[in-house]
């Protein structure tokens, strides 16, 4: 993709990008895709331009632990969607470490059947840097994908640290990856899973232990509003049957209200996170003219608490 | 730890619960402890009162990959700094995940040689939940530390995700940990580790190319202010050697007023993050009634975008 960010900045303000865009043009959107990383304000107007035209795609959040398989799910899910002449977008959020040089280059390999497909539009964002964090630029990508006309969108996460519950911020379904190995750690799973999944599947069917990990699943969840499906992304089994769940569940939901519902919830998670990014640069200016570092002062000499000191400065910022 | 959890909510606001703290009451700062997970409010008025007794602990950051021997390393440097007579906090931060069960009885398996120590108190934090996130949680964790006599305090965390940079922002100087199986890793590594790390260790020095690792990384940082050094935590090796550089950073520090700058940054992060938390729920006050909800389903409804109905929001909100 870095052949294309190098477009150049005069041309987003242009009608003809937002045209681009709505088109599905991969060069312009890849582009924008980089300014989101960067945090380019001028993106805003993009943004606002396109939007109107954003409300179609169904985003489904895919998330589970290291291992599971979740980039080839999406792989062969994708193909699914293909066939079905529906267009795809895929974000997938890498855990960045200080302590490794980043797990990109194996997404673009486990996804390599669908480069060559204009249809299918993939990019990674890491989570590390970007102003608001990660979730928002990927609120932003969602976005532009949608107004380039892509159906399906799955946003790919790892659930681990305080960037697990994100993805039910970020997507009208979420399918949670599981495998067979996993077996008596289920029970103990039991409360985070029913905080987020719509969909569990057990990838990986192909090694022993699958259909009693089901079995267990279901005893787990008898009694709530689960899908249970498995699957072997790398026999390509049980993806129709997994693709097929997740278009009857969407079709439910929006026939019973809870689509729209969810669509309210999604929207409220983001307007608050604008919201904070906006109220905090307001308060860092008011606070550029030196009393907040007078008081950082005050409490690295010990003449104040740091409690006390946030309380003077939050009264001093007259809301 | 259980048993001090049920401490009366009444006992908090005593006079005698801050004598209990400062005089270093494992019971009294268990209690506070939980309170601090659970976000109690009430906390702030102890915090308040046993803040003019801290600023004497120095806060030992110990990052690295999953599976480098960070607690045993903490275990093995604890016996040392016992051996001085110095009393020691060691924070642990668990990357809780909604798919394991959990991480702290592992902590707790290899750092049992201090259980039966009074002079060591050693507490876990889930990164999940908490109002302000695990960093205003750890930060309180330390000034109760701080206060209760503790000269040394442990904070030890995984380098990933977007809580990685954190450990900068809570902590006096920061230990890195490698092992030689990263070997040529290393090179990538660079950027990452110059931002945040004071001293490199190198554990697990027992296994083959440990020698390789230091001369490479050394190589490396060549001109750069670190500390590189070898350890064996399984075998106890090197642990005094890393417990000398510590100590000769820290007093070396002190002297050319790097310290005090590092404290005041300290400060600064601390107080931004207790602002934040502040203007936030002032905000929430503000827009409670009833604003908020309608542009949440204006976008929802496709009316306004999010991103004008932000500023909106903001504008309305006067600072």
């Amino acid at each position: 993709l870095l052949q294309y960010s190098d477009l150049s900045r005069a041309q987003l303000m242009t009608g003809n990008l937002i045209k681009q865009i709505l088109n599905g043009d991969v060069r312009a959107l890849a582009s924008l895709m980089s300014l989101i990383e960067e945090g380019d304000p001028k993106l805003k107007s993009v943004l606002k331009a396109v939007y109107p035209h954003t409300g179609k795609a169904h985003v489904i959040g895919v998330t589970g632990a290291a291992g599971t398989g979740k980039s080839s799910l999406i792989d062969r899910m994708t193909t699914e969607f293909r066939r079905q002449k529906k267009s795809v977008g895929i974000l997938a959020v890498d855990p960045t470490s200080l302590f490794s040089t980043g797990a990109l280059l194996g997404d673009r390999i486990r996804m390599h059947n669908h480069f060559a497909d204009s249809g299918v539009f993939i990019r990674s964002f890491a989570t590390r840097g970007g102003s608001g964090g990660v979730s928002a630029a990927v609120r932003k990508a969602i976005h532009l994908l949608d107004a380039a006309g892509k159906e399906v969108i799955f946003v790919e996460t790892i659930g681990v640290g305080q960037d697990q519950l994100e993805i039910a911020t970020l997507a009208h379904m979420v399918v949670v990856v599981l495998t067979p190995q996993m077996g008596d750690e289920v029970q103990g799973m039991k409360a985070g899973l029913a905080e987020i999944a719509d969909i569990l599947v057990v990838n990986k069917a192909d090694l022993s232990g699958a259909d009693e990990t089901v079995q267990q699943l279901k005893a787990l969840f008898g009694d709530e509003d689960f899908d249970i499906v498995s699957t072997s992304a790398i026999q390509s089994e049980g993806i129709s049957l997994l693709v097929a769940g997740i278009e009857k569940r969407l079709s439910e939901s929006l026939d019973n209200g809870k689509y729209q519902s969810k669509r309210l919830h999604l929207c409220r998670q983001e307007l608050l996170s604008l919201l904070r990014e906006r109220v905090f640069a307001k308060v860092a200016k008011k606070i550029a003219d030196g009393s907040f570092e007078t008081q950082v002062k005050q409490v690295a000499e010990g003449q104040i608490d740091p409690y006390s000191a946030a309380d003077k400065l939050a009264r001093r910022i007259d809301l």
